[in-house]
This record gives C-alpha cells, sequence and structure tokens, in this order.
C-alpha cells in the first residue's frame, strides 16, 4: 500500500518577455511561467507531475491555490486514486468552500486541473503507458466514470456517451497503429506574433512550410491594415496551398471583430481564434452568422465544459481550441471531446507556454484513438519554445507530432530548471538582461 | 499631495459551520470569511477599506490574490486614484499577466473588486459622503467614464449610457427625499436555510412577517419533497400577501430544475434563484421557457459584465441577484446595473455572508437614485449575521434598509474582529467549540 506523501509546489518563470517570443494583441510582454506540482509517494521514484501555465504575475497566486489542496491529497492510498480518477477529481471540484472561489473557473480551477493532471500522470506511470495511450486502452466504462456530467446532461448524458464510445472502440487498434506510423498534424504559431517584422514574419513562415507545417497561424488585432497587409504578405510567403489562421486574443468588440473580419475577407482563413471575450457565447455566435464563411474558434481560455457546450448549442464555432491545463485536468477535458464530437465539431489544441505542447498533445491523441476517430482534418498547435525543460519534450517531425513513449503525462520538469528559472530567488531572476541574453 | 503607502490584507473567518446558518444544497458548512484589506495612505486618519467575501478554505489564496495587487496601488497619489477611478480599475483589469489567470473571473478577479471597491470607499470618506450619495451626485458623464464598455458595446455604447442616465437626471433630488425618507425595501432569507427545521422555519417565517418583511426565500434542492412540504409549510406561515422566492444555489442540470419547478408549481414563487450553474446562460433561458410564468434568476455567482449582458440577450432571467464583492467592483456593477435598466430587467441585489449587505446596500439605492429610479419593485437580501464586526453597519427597520449616512461604502471591520477572527492564529479558532458556543 503506497501513499502520497506531499505536494511540493514551484513557482518557475521564464524571462521571455525579454525576446518580444510570445507577443499579441492582449498580452505584449508575457513572462511564460508554470505553478509547478510534483505529488509525491512513499516510493522515491514513483511520482505525479503537473502544472498550471501563467504569463507571470500571479503565478504565486497560482502557486498558492495549487498548494491549498494539499490536505485533499496527502495521505491519500495511490491505489485508490488512480483506480478511481473520477472520484477523486469530483472530491476536488465538489469541495463546497472551494468551490465558492470560482465556481469551477480561473485560479482554483486552473489549481484543481493540475493536481488532476498529475494524478492522471501517476496513474498513467505505474500503468507503465503514455498518457494518451492510457487513456485509450481504458473501457467506455472506465473513461466514462471519470467524467463528472453535471451541468451537461441536456447536451449529453451518461448513456449517449457511452454508446458514442461504444461505437468507436472497434476501430481502436488499427487507429494506435496509424498514430504509431503518421504522428499527429502539428500547426504552428512561430512566425506571427505581433513583435515580429514583416521580413522576420516572412522568413519564419517559409522556414515553417519547409519543416514540413500545412498551416500557420498570425497574431492580428492591434492595426487593422497591419493585419491586412501581414496576412497578405504571409499568404506570399506560404502559398495557395498552406492554411493560414489568424488569432486576435480577444482583441475586439462584437461590432469590430465583424469590421475587422470583413476588411480580411479576402484572405482565405483557415478559423479566426479569440475574435472577443472567450465568456461571450452569444456573441462570437452574432460574429460568426454576420462573417460567414470565416471559420470561428475560441477554447484556450474557455474555463470549463459548461461554456463549451453553450459555444456548441448556439452553433458559435466552427472548431475550438483545448487546453491542457485551463480546465479542471484530463476529466473535464475529455467531457469536452465528447462534446466536440457530438456537434461535429473540430478540435485544434491550444499550446505552446510552458509545457502545454507536452501536454495536450496526448488529449488529442487519445480523442483521435477512442473517441472522435479522427486527426485528418484538425491539427495540434507547436510553438518551438521551453521544450528543452522538460524531461520529455515533445518530437514535432515534418509537421507532426510524433505519439510520446515515455509513461505518463510528459509534464516532469527537470530539477535544474525548476532551481534556475524558480521566482525570485532562482539565478535567472537574479542575473542583468544582459548576461542572460549572452548565454 | 497624499499617497498610498500600503495595501495591508487579512484573513478573516468566522466558524459558521458550527451552527448550520447559511447551509443550502450546494453549500453544507459555510465558515463565512473575508479576505479584507486596508489601503493606508500617509495620513493615519485616511484609509479605504475593502473584501472579498469567500465561506472558508481558500481564504488564504483569495487574500494571497489581492496582496498581488500592491504593486498596482502603493505610491499612487490619492487625488490620482480616486479622481480617475475608471482609469484606475482598467489598469488592474487590463494588467495582461494578472488577465491570464481569469479573464476577468475568478480569484483574480474578486481580488481586483475588492481592491477597487477599497478605492471607492476611499474616494467617498474624502467627499464625506455614503457611497450611494457620492455615486448619485456624480454627473453623468463622470459615471460613464468609471465604466470598461469593452466587450459591452452590441448591447450598450457609453452613448446609450450617458442618453439614459441623462433621462434619469431630473429626478435625482427628489428621489434622495423619497429614499431617506423610505429606506428601501429588504427581504429576508434568515428562515430558509436548510439546516433548520420545519418548526424553526415556520416560526422564524412569521417573525419575518411580524418584523415588516414582505418577501422572504427558502433554499431548496436537495430533496424534491421536502421542498413542496416546506414552501407549502412557508406559505401557510405568511399568508398569501407575502412573497415567497426560492434558491436551489446551483443545484440542478436543465432536465432536473425543470422537473423540479413543475412539481413546485402550485406555489406561487416570486422567484427561483440559481436553478443550475452560473455559467449556463441557455440553461436558464430553456429553464425559463419550460416552467413559465415562474421567473428566473441568477447573477450572485455571474462572474463579469459580459455573463450578465448575455443574460439579458439570450433572454434567461426575469431578474437578477448583484454581488457587490464578486465582480470587478463598482465600476462593472454599474455596468450591469444600466445593462439591467435597459433590458428592463428587475434587480435583487445579494447580500449575507460577511459584510455583503453593508457593501451592496449602496449600489442599490445608486441605482434607485441615478440609474433605474425604481425601488417598489425590487428588494435587497438581509441576512442578520455578523453585522456587529463592521464599524458601520447596516440598519434595517420594518423591512427596509435604511441609508447609510457615514461616509464611505460601509466595509470597514472592527480591529478587534480582524484580530480575534484572524486565521489561523486568532483565539476564536485557537479555542474549542464548546468554548466559543457557550460565550
Amino acid at each position: 500500500m503506497s501513499k502520497i506523501t506531499a505536494l511540493d509546489t514551484y513557482d518557475v518563470r521564464f524571462p521571455t518577455s525579454r525576446e518580444l517570443d510570445g507577443s499579441d494583441a492582449m498580452n505584449p510582454d508575457p513572462d511564460y511561467s508554470a505553478a509547478y506540482l510534483v505529488m509525491r509517494t512513499d516510493q522515491p521514484q514513483v511520482a505525479g507531475y503537473g502544472l498550471a501555465f501563467t504569463i507571470g504575475r500571479g503565478n504565486d497566486v497560482q502557486t498558492a491555490a495549487i498548494k491549498a489542496l494539499a490536505h485533499h491529497v496527502v495521505g491519500l492510498d495511490v491505489a485508490d486514486m488512480t483506480g478511481d480518477l473520477g472520484g477523486f477529481a469530483r472530491r476536488l471540484i465538489g469541495d463546497s468552500q472551494l468551490r465558492w472561489l470560482g465556481p469551477e473557473k480561473g485560479v482554483m480551477h486552473m489549481a484543481i486541473g493540475a493536481v488532476v493532471n498529475a494524478a492522471w500522470d501517476l496513474a498513467a506511470r505505474l500503468a507503465g503507458k503514455p498518457l494518451w495511450r492510457f487513456i485509450a486502452d481504458m473501457t467506455p466504462e472506465q473513461l466514462v466514470a471519470t467524467i463528472d456530467f453535471r451541468y451537461l446532461t441536456d447536451a449529453l448524458t451518461p448513456a449517449q456517451a457511452l454508446t458514442m464510445l461504444r461505437a468507436a472502440a472497434p476501430g481502436k487498434e488499427q487507429r494506435v497503429a496509424q498514430l504509431l506510423q503518421e504522428g499527429y498534424p502539428a500547426y504552428t504559431t512561430s512566425p506571427g506574433w505581433l513583435g515580429y517584422s514583416d521580413e522576420k514574419m516572412q522568413r519564419l513562415a517559409r522556414e515553417a512550410v519547409a519543416a514540413g507545417f500545412r498551416t500557420i497561424k498570425l497574431k492580428v488585432g492591434l492595426n487593422m491594415e497591419d493585419d491586412v497587409r501581414r496576412c497578405r504578405l504571409a499568404r506570399e510567403a506560404v502559398g495557395p496551398d498552406v492554411a493560414i489562421a489568424v488569432d486576435a486574443n480577444q482583441r475586439w468588440d462584437v461590432p469590430d471583430a465583424i469590421a475587422w473580419l470583413q476588411r480580411l475577407a479576402d484572405v482565405q482563413l483557415a478559423w479566426v481564434e479569440e475574435p472577443t471575450s472567450p465568456d461571450d457565447v452569444l456573441g462570437h455566435a452574432a460574429i460568426r452568422r454576420a462573417v460567414a464563411p470565416a471559420p470561428i474558434s475560441t477554447g484556450e481560455h474557455t474555463h470549463n465544459r459548461v461554456m463549451f457546450k453553450q459555444l456548441f448549442q448556439a452553433g458559435a464555432v466552427d472548431l475550438i481550441q483545448i487546453d491542457a491545463a485551463r480546465v479542471g485536468g484530463v476529466n473535464e477535458n475529455l467531457a469536452i471531446l465528447l462534446l466536440a464530437a457530438k456537434y461535429g465539431v473540430r478540435v485544434f489544441p491550444h499550446a505552446g507556454g510552458v509545457g502545454l505542447c507536452e501536454l495536450v498533445q496526448h488529449l488529442a491523441m487519445a480523442d483521435f484513438v477512442a473517441i472522435s476517430g479522427k486527426k485528418h482534418d484538425r491539427a495540434i498547435e507547436f510553438v518551438d519554445h521551453l521544450h528543452e525543460h522538460f524531461v520529455d519534450p515533445v518530437t514535432v517531425r515534418d509537421g507532426r507530432y510524433l505519439p510520446p513513449a515515455a509513461p505518463g503525462f510528459s509534464a516532469q520538469m527537470h530539477t535544474d530548471s525548476l532551481e534556475r528559472y524558480g521566482y525570485p530567488d532562482g539565478p535567472a531572476w537574479r542575473e542583468p538582461a544582459e548576461v542572460l541574453r549572452t548565454r
């Protein structure tokens, strides 16, 4: 009988704002950060890892929120926890006193997501499987038991979910083989940060195509004429066959979004991401109606399954982003993937940041194998940042994510990265910027 | 030139779970708590006070989130801050790194609300006016300048808001006189906590009517037949002329809510509060259509103006609750009150907890005087808990809130309450429950 002995937390921040990597219309100077946790057991070699992603200030608050969950975790029997991941997540989400701080949104919900993800990581490690395969190998009944259907039953019942998963089950082994052979499509945002010059953007766009990517994404939303020019230059750079998506990062009001996207109508867009507030389901629906056929999407800041449910019910989106570290963990993302499959909405997972590529690839691959059965019409975001800090970093080749083989959820960071970028006392934060830049 | 010199925070918790006061279908054992702050200036007698309300665990996280805003506040010129409360709130809400933790929801947004409310408190104190009067005395232009219209302009533009406020301006002085004479209607939830016996509920309901209340509210949602019985017993106790509202505290899925409310159809309900997830705009609309004419409401957990906008756009509610400490401060509540007035939706402010009555009365009174011009068809919740810890507690007489006269927002707590109920080291938390109970 093994026990959880500690929930150790780390405030880890990377000074990315010094290079304008990651700059967009709403986030001019992010310091990509992780509120990171290790769920330790009485066996030194056995632990679970998880994180919430933030962009700098407030990472201490996020770390404190994870710490506040320790009493739910420390002392648990490892087999009890990993054997009932649905019950574990429901206990955290159902803590009525903590629930008041959301409910199911913001700092407290992301903290729960990080801890729940660490429990899945530990479960997959103990099973000796990468998380995508651990999920794919669950029976439909086991998978449904992990999901909290509260507030979903007007759109998806447990019985309906079971029917969907049973229908998908016969093809699973064939899709595992296909995934191992082909990988999963990736798209890249690396050319498109707002801080980059036209020349740098075009050069990076050409390099992305040469590297095998079939979709690139540009940040937009600060200046309409700049966006028109950048979209045209990007189209010149990539040619007619590579898809171009744009991402406004919530910059616009509904009327602004409509005007802006009408101005961009002659650029064939793969999708328009986050045109307005992530909370504005009806606003997305109004924008989508007004600028059809431009595909509308949101999701990286969509805070829980209830909001995704409404995006689908309102016909507000053509596709969604999911994020591995925004909602209440794997369980809630499985609910969202089931809803998306039921409503026939494509999923383009959000990644980048710190560890988001490492995490979300597992969810997309599990979706392909066990839920939607589709990957040809979707892709996982890829940004080539900060992977060196992870023990099992993503492998992207020829524009495709290769399925991770190591057991777990790929969230474990190197101990020396935790030390070097620990905030505020790590050496990366004590040395002047000039020293760092010359490394 | 006076400066802000410190943002001091206090984790204050009251052991209310020991008596089951405040128990409802989702919150069986709340310890009513405040993440409390004092915005100090270089003049010892001049300070602003604010709080976020929580129900126990996590109050430390909420307090840390307020602390994380200190760098936005300390060092500011007091006159600059109080002279541009709109700009002040926008700077906090617009901090792009902190924004990632919401955006505009949950722990970080409530922290911003507490700090913004403290700035309004300080401004009203310096003006020598209670906050409701401070707001009422602003010109339409000044009031509009405090509001962030981002994400609202498809429903309400600054120009439309100005037109509404100018139309309301001529009657302001007459309504101030009316308010001072009549007070503002209150309703009470004191009889209705789920932990109470039928006898206690009926006794408290009769006492409420005798005390002048014209509306009472019962908690429902744990057991359908219990709710039917309790509603009938409450009707017996109060007679035909007193309104009875029920509050499910988010307990139901959409189909459950419809079934439950159909079972309660023969009880004339003043409103049904929080039938399902506060995030589920479309769910509230579906419930409202299915159980018409039962009036549907939500709002105490509605996390920002974008969600309220959609509740109105979707025709999801007959009335709303606003909460003084859930959204981003007075500014955002003014936006919500303007939206409600535009859509003709009645407002029944949420109160109770710690200090929520003290705070929200100001907003309802400002709404009557300067915005909607109405109070006869609405009421502020009243729960007779914990007012003794406030320097300027509410006065409720004959079922009406009397307008506060002291300068400020009534959020200041007694220093000895902060010490006695400080968590975890205050004496209230070091003494055993038995000792406390006999006091």
